[in-house]
């Protein structure tokens, strides 16, 4: 049972058949000839040889079929973490040099170590800290970094850099050397990339395909450009008349490679390598629920860091660079049937054949064609629309999101990221620090309790509720002491407050010690302090302290006792008071809601 | 209006007579007695010349008095400050250098502007994170800190340090070269003074003095113990016999001095500041509320941080060092009758007398004296029995707070809050991930859902309702989602979900992007979303994205309409059913609450 968590493996295993083999076998054929061009884009996006994009999309297949829960997640070079690669790396190494390569394996392996100790520790929680409009701001962001930074390739030019102001630069001063060749290769194949995503498939079903069939087929638009910009090269001599290309890439299986543990490097990549690891868990993660949820599947995302800690690891010692589930693959693997994840192992076959097949024709693929296909794909991730959408729905969020999105173009991914959560903290500190509480009094001709802002409801001049609507603690308690010395000022005749607590789900330490604190400055200022409607499990722990014995007043069952037994009067004459129309029917009124505003299936 | 609230004193300074003048003087010559041995004693705590201590007790306490809100807190140098000085100013310069005084200055400048910044930004909230067991561990642990250095002083050996290994070590190698005239000394005053807060005051009594009077004058107890071993030192010449004396003290007022702006200073004592800013200010909040409500007065928390700030950039000024809210002092000033923070005021004016007259007598006072006056001032800072409590209460707070003590005596106070701190702030970041949600049912004979762990109720096969009760933000929306998708895989047979949200006060754009998804997923699992009890507020923002318009289901005013709505065969069945003898009322049911276990009072 325990081994079974952590060896996803030995449970789909179990019932693995001849049906789930085929189907595995043939999402992993499809998944293979998409993944081989995108591999071979994104280690250039990342600065290191193609191959490396290939060895990445080998070892780590297999160990996350080991140690992964989604059926569907297709792991492997992705373009956001391949970019946040380069600028890590590019910080301490020369590209193209021995100690890039290691910087690359060792940033895979800590990612790998991180990941894992994330997943053994049950911590996936922490990712929860990186709210939607920072990773949605950030995302978008690094998709337009990558778009302009692989422009440069398609035109022919030099230049480079990791923040909009530096590629810019490039472009300005390299805007006169334009390489006519290449700009016709990279033009080109964008323009037929951006077709065939929405074109191939029509066409293909126009000349009698099946649907479901012309749909697969349309993804191998770009091993098809890569295919015909080879033949072109070969063909025109073009790598002569000054076209980038690939260049030789040496065939084989991964070789077997080992991360430096250097204190100095280990220590310049730390936070890059926390920042890849999250950002790639929380990609991950969401693409395998958004996809186990069609199947009314479900992912462990404590396992998947450890399945994606595992193929991070495995990436260091073969040759690759840091690793994650990919969002496009996975959908396509998802689509084309795969069923459990040795999709992800066959995959691994696949490109292992690439390698030891197919590289020697990569020598005359132009980068060009290379920065298209990764152009292509990263413009689905920019999605400008949810700024509009926070905008129009919250002002934090999307001074979170803006912010984001404004500091990662202009001084690059760490900078975005860390600004961005600490406004998304800050804001979430600012309110929890503010527990939503109201005054409440009787509802005439009821017993129930409403919010004297917003209802017509009878109070005694010498008794105050106030409904605290949520758990106590730390960040909230000093708020409440604030809020019932703020009731004790202005309410000079009090003589009994209440504390209703429906919705107070825990009550901590420092809540306790401000609880015992409220109890004695009201004693001092000569109020009775009481309890209601506090819930079991709340209860229990208050009797481990001292605070019921020293408690002014008494804790009562429901509000409406509270009530008359300290104000018998007033309770009495508004529960026979003439009830106002308020509630739909006497006993969902006595959830004491402030439902003004009917729903609109109400 | 709005200046008073910045400028308290034409608050209460308008309504300013005779009668408050009277009280306020009474108070404040108390308070000066009482002060004029801390403040010197202190200033030595801190590393600082003696006339420090007395200059910090002068212009502060007038600032405080114009910008403060507390009517009896009474400001000033104080233990945990001072400790905090000499550990942060003591890595920068060495004890007794213009050095040392210099940084003290600007330490102070710092924090008063820090103190200020939030306070005209409101950010007083920020202290709250600082929970209530990492304050108590600290402030014990930093009493234990000052009471063990303090004992080399009384006894007359060398040593010194900042955390309980380097001040054990100073014990161990000096512990030989005791120095016997001033262990006499000094263990008297520390037997008279500890004698003298319990003693002295039923004495008093008993030789026919009043009580209130007594109480009062039992607090000139260090000032008689400086009194007596001052003629003690000067009758029987014992500087020349080897008692450490406080030396030279030049007579007058607070010199102007100017901190010390340089870049490479202020970065070093940055975190310092920000620490003896906070700190100070949560125990001056403290004592301040503590004493406020007493009169059913009240204090603005955002206010005292000008208050305070106002008072440490006039210390910086005026020869001091860091100040801030004292406890023992506030509670003497507030029982001596001090009606206005005109009290604090007046005692400048007497300590600024004491400073003009009285400092050439203190060339003969002995350190040990001093040192026996802290000692006994901070063994009521020491609370190890908070620790006991913490940990029947909670295993959470009492981690965090024994973590502080322990770090703090071990590796100094910085490191101490940090840890603190960030244990509080991961375990309540843990706990909100987590929002309390339960899955409910109907309760027979009503139209009530409770849980379904906790009651026995009555669900149908397709509908599932999952209660949340509390807010959703990003931090726990994640969640919330493994939540609901754990539901779809258990429940086969699952056509209908409803979310009943009367716990929930907002949802943040993070959670409504998870809203959205869920909403999306579980159609593709062919299950519809509903919702139930959206408070109105909620739904107005709702409304304002697309929520609504996607959502599969419907939003129902009650979870009944919404049950009768989607399974109204079951519903109908349960509410005919005979009632459980679970609800003392049927209203007070309708709060659908866990209430099984009833208050003591109810």
């Amino acid at each position: 049972m325990k081994l079974a968590r952590y060896l996803p493996i030995l449970d789909w295993g179990r019932s693995y058949d001849a049906r789930a083999f085929s189907n595995d076998a043939l999402a992993a054929l499809i998944v293979t000839i998409m993944l081989i061009p995108q591999s071979l884009a994104y280690a250039m996006l990342a600065g290191l040889p193609p191959q490396a994009g290939l060895y990445a999309s080998i070892a780590p297949l297999v160990l996350y079929a080991v140690f992964g829960t989604s059926r569907a997640l297709a792991v492997g070079p992705v373009a956001v973490v391949s970019l946040l690669t380069a600028a890590s790396v590019g910080r301490i190494a020369e590209a193209g040099s021995l100690d890039y390569v290691t910087a690359a394996l060792t940033l895979a392996f800590l990612s790998g170590v991180m990941l894992l100790t994330l997943g053994l520790f049950r911590l996936g929680f922490l990712a929860n800290f990186l709210s939607h409009p920072v990773i949605s701001g950030f995302i978008t962001a690094t998709g337009l970094l990558i778009a302009a930074g692989q422009v440069r390739h398609v035109i022919g030019i030099e230049g480079g850099g990791h923040t909009l102001i530096e590629i810019g630069r490039g472009f300005v001063e390299n805007a006169g050397n334009v390489e006519p060749y290449t700009l016709v290769i990279g033009v080109s194949a964008l323009g037929f990339l951006f077709w065939s995503r929405k074109g191939l498939a029509p066409l293909l079903r126009a000349v009698g395909m099946k649907p479901g069939v012309a749909a697969m087929v349309s993804r191998a638009g770009p091993i098809l450009a890569v295919a015909v910009s080879i033949v072109a090269v070969e063909v025109f001599n073009l790598g002569a008349l000054g076209v980038a290309l690939v260049g030789e890439v040496p065939a084989g299986l991964p070789p077997f490679t080992v991360p430096s543990l250097n204190g100095e490097l280990v220590g310049a990549l730390l936070s890059s390598a926390a920042l890849i690891s999250i950002i790639g868990f929380v990609e991950s993660v969401s693409v395998a629920q958004t996809l186990a949820a069609k199947k009314r599947q479900r992912i462990d995302p404590d396992q998947e860091l450890v399945g994606l800690g595992a193929a991070n690891i495995a990436a260091a010692f073969s040759g690759g660079y840091p690793v994650t589930g990919g969002f496009a693959r996975s959908v396509v693997n998802f689509d084309a049937g795969a069923q459990t994840p040795a999709a992800g192992a066959f995959t691994a076959v696949g490109i292992a054949i690439a390698a030891l097949v197919f590289t020697p024709l990569l020598a005359s693929l132009p980068n060009a064609v290379l920065a298209a296909t990764i152009i292509v794909a990263v413009v689905s991730l920019i999605d400008l629309g949810a700024l509009r959408r926070a905008y129009a729905y919250s002002l934090g969020d999307f001074a979170a999101m803006s912010a984001t999105i404004a500091l990662t173009l202009l001084l690059g991914v760490e900078a975005g990221v860390a600004a961005g959560v600490l406004i998304s903290l800050g804001l979430f500190l600012y309110r929890t620090s503010k527990p939503h509480s109201a005054l409440v009094g009787q509802v005439p001709g009821t017993q129930h309790f409403r919010n004297v802002d917003r209802h017509d409801v009878i109070t005694a001049p010498d008794v105050a509720t106030l409904r605290v609507d949520e758990s106590l603690y730390f960040a909230n308690a000093r708020y409440l002491e604030d809020r019932v010395l703020a009731i004790l000022a202005a309410q000079p005749g009090l003589r009994h407050l209440i504390l209703m607590c429906p919705a107070v789900n825990e009550i901590d330490f420092s809540a306790l010690e401000s609880l015992e604190s409220l109890n004695r400055r009201l004693k001092d200022g000569g109020v009775t302090l009481h309890l209601s409607e506090v819930k079991g499990p709340v209860m229990d722990r208050l009797k481990r302290s001292h605070f019921l014995d020293d408690l002014t007043g008494e804790v009562f069952l429901s509000q409406y006792d509270a009530f008359r037994a300290l104000a018998p009067e007033t309770a009495q004459r508004a529960l026979d008071a003439r009830r106002p129309d308020i509630c739909p029917n006497a006993e969902s009124a006595g959830l004491d809601r402030h439902q003004t505003t009917p729903g609109p299936g109400a």
